[in-house]
């Protein structure tokens, strides 16, 4: 079973604005074990839309519409589908009533054009929208001989997400013959890509019936197992078998076995082991306290830190003695170890990170100024022992950045386990 | 003049990646004063490539595919095009030379496969890669009677996007008509989309030949004005024009006037007036600094913070009274005030803004258990005056965070105006 994502709207064709329902519908379909085959972006072009419509019909067994069902003279699905389908449209009582009553609860007067929304195809199943206005349709169908299944669905992904999922997707699986899907994700960081597929292929290469996808990104690299069986237990025995394999040969590079981020599994040790954690950032800005605190109830282990951006600031928050500084440098082995040891001093955590670099443009002046752009040095601390790592990352202020936080949750996360 | 985009590869029809060149591809087309009616994303599927190169050439005048370049057998893009356009491939001796040298600088020995990427379409023009090896390709064709304009480019960002403003742009620029386009791009935070567009409807309406956008999302809203004439100056004069009458209307809630950040113009603005910065953030918990220590040379006026997330911290880090954190709770104007003028006693600056408030989960013990979720405090201080707002804001964490460091920077804005 092939399936085709078509996403409406011209706001999707220009620079600013990209289609990420297909992520969640793309997902959703994986589920049930279907494949998505193409997907189109079209504006809202009456002719573009028919004919993206017609070519989907014609090279796809499952069509996801999204958009377009708005009540403007833009919003042009409805109309479109029923042109290519030879269907005629009528208007919905039951539509018309709730949106009136959703127009009243707001005190707002309903304007003609909204009674659009209530146009529904002959044949259709109305597919209720709890979360907006425009109700979802679907149809089970055939076009040239051949079964469809079509839908459509509104564009506001808070919308569209609760809707495919309860009334679209349980409506797919009836349709769809018996297949299960089971789905893996391990993550590791700071490891090459080279290096995790050189040493995993070997082993997910014996699994052809198991889809393994190496994702590299974000400082990070993610293995997924995809496998479809008649069965769900026969598909997750499938997949935990390759997982176990390469979970043996990659050992402690893995962070995560269930999709994880590197945060959540540090705060989880941090909790299990019963420690506490205070950082100081300088090249970082607040980006690793802003990743640890992205975490709901990260404020049980995470008690804070400085962004000890300045001399000043270092010397401020985190009482990191002048003489360093100036001695050797902002950016230094010696700061970086003064920055751990002060916050927790300081705070009171039973362990500390304290990180120095420089993400770029190049320090000109003081004792910095001969460092490469890169240099980072990181510290953990727990108050008997201090460590401090050199790094050089290559890339942009961004890359310097994002890997400095990733060496520090990383760093961690070794000391933890 | 239309053009449709086709992204080549599997991985883009997973629920993991996305698509992004053709953001870059628009803008660039856009600039030509062409428009994209399509998208398409395919995956190394010959059958399914073929027809959609075919589709694209029989509705499209420039067609742009990305990926399917590479050296391995799913890589099929150059096979697809030759099958459909009825052209044979020829290896290119100067592309063969060009990977051989590539690998020996490497000390890699090339493999077999790669001398794939020496295949040229019959009659195609190189296009030079700097920055991979898969070269570009370019046709200037007729197809079922009509000019096409065809590119084929490599699939990663960093080797796509200067081939294409080196060797491809100035191909399509030659080959179109004389279209000349101006963009202006006005960004405003903290104000409903609804009411941007009842205040400005009315002037931008009555410039029919000025593509307006609203963009609405992440914190603020964005108006884009958009003019295709045959003269630059034509184009950019109305762009003007509107631009001039919308700023009027819109005031000071306009922060920027050629698509720069906030964080861009509070940090630009702080070194006009001289001041320098500290902050405190508790909810925020570090990204207000992340923000900020995003923008290169921000060190200039942004001296450092807190992430003050814990009580312990505030009080360490930002000298605030244990007596204000019990008494009034850590989420309070009290406690917001003292977070500010704390920590600018601490660091040093001339100014200096405290953060503190629920992003979810509620608080259920303590002064704060009864605070709503939402509830933001954030203070602005000088050493003199300190100013409070108190924020309810809508939503999850994460919006509550990004919202709370948004109100932050322009509470600053305002203050600095």
């Amino acid at each position: 079973m092939l399936a085709e994502i078509i996403a409406v709207g011209s706001e999707m064709l220009t620079p600013h604005r990209q289609d990420t329902n297909s992520l969640y519908l793309t997902a959703g379909l994986n589920d049930l074990g279907v494949s998505v085959a193409f997907k189109t972006i079209v504006g809202d072009n009456r002719k573009h839309l028919v004919s993206a419509i017609r070519i989907a019909l014609s090279r796809a067994d499952i069509v996801l519409l999204s958009g377009g069902l708005g009540p403007t003279e833009d919003d042009l699905t409805r109309e479109c589908l029923a042109e290519v389908l030879h269907l005629k449209l009528h208007r919905s009582d039951a539509i018309l009533e709730s949106l009136r009553q959703r127009f009243s609860a707001r005190n707002i007067a309903m304007s003609p054009n909204n009674a659009k929304q209530a146009d529904v195809l002959d044949g259709a199943t109305i597919l209720p929208n709890a979360a907006g206005s425009a109700p979802g349709q679907w149809l089970d169908i055939h076009y040239e001989g051949n079964r469809k299944l079509v839908a459509l669905l509104p564009g506001p992904p808070k919308e569209l997400k609760p809707l495919f999922d309860a009334e679209c997707k349980p409506r797919l699986a009836a349709a769809l013959p018996g297949n299960h899907l089971a789905r893996r994700i391990l993550r590791m960081a700071l490891i090459p890509e080279s290096q995790v597929d050189e040493r995993t292929a070997p082993i997910y290469q014996q699994f052809p019936d198991v889809e393994t996808t190496i994702l590299a990104g974000h400082a990070e690299i993610q293995l997924h197992f995809v496998c479809v069986k008649p069965t769900l237990a026969e598909a997750e025995a499938r997949v935990d078998d390759v997982l176990d394999l390469v979970a043996r040969e990659m050992g402690d590079a893995i962070f995560s076995f269930n999709g994880e981020s590197l945060e959540e599994i540090v705060l989880l040790m941090l909790g299990v082991r019963g420690h506490t954690l205070s950082i100081a950032e300088s090249c970082t800005g607040g980006w690793l306290g802003e990743r640890l605190t992205a975490i709901p109830n990260s404020s049980r282990v995470f008690l804070g830190g400085a962004i000890a951006y300045s001399d000043r600031s270092k010397t401020a928050l985190a009482d990191v003695p002048s003489y360093l500084l100036t001695e050797h440098g902002a950016v230094s082995d010696q700061v970086a170890r003064a920055l751990a040891e002060g916050i927790r001093r300081r705070i009171g955590s039973t362990l500390a990170l304290g990180i120095t670099g420089i993400a770029g443009p190049a320090i000109t002046t003081g004792p910095d100024a001969t460092k490469p752009v890169g240099l980072v040095y990181i510290a953990l601390t727990n108050g008997e022992d201090t460590q401090v790592k050199q790094f050089r990352i290559t890339g942009d202020r961004d890359r310097v950045r994002l890997w400095a936080t990733q060496y520090a949750l990383e760093i961690l996360r070794h000391y933890l386990q």
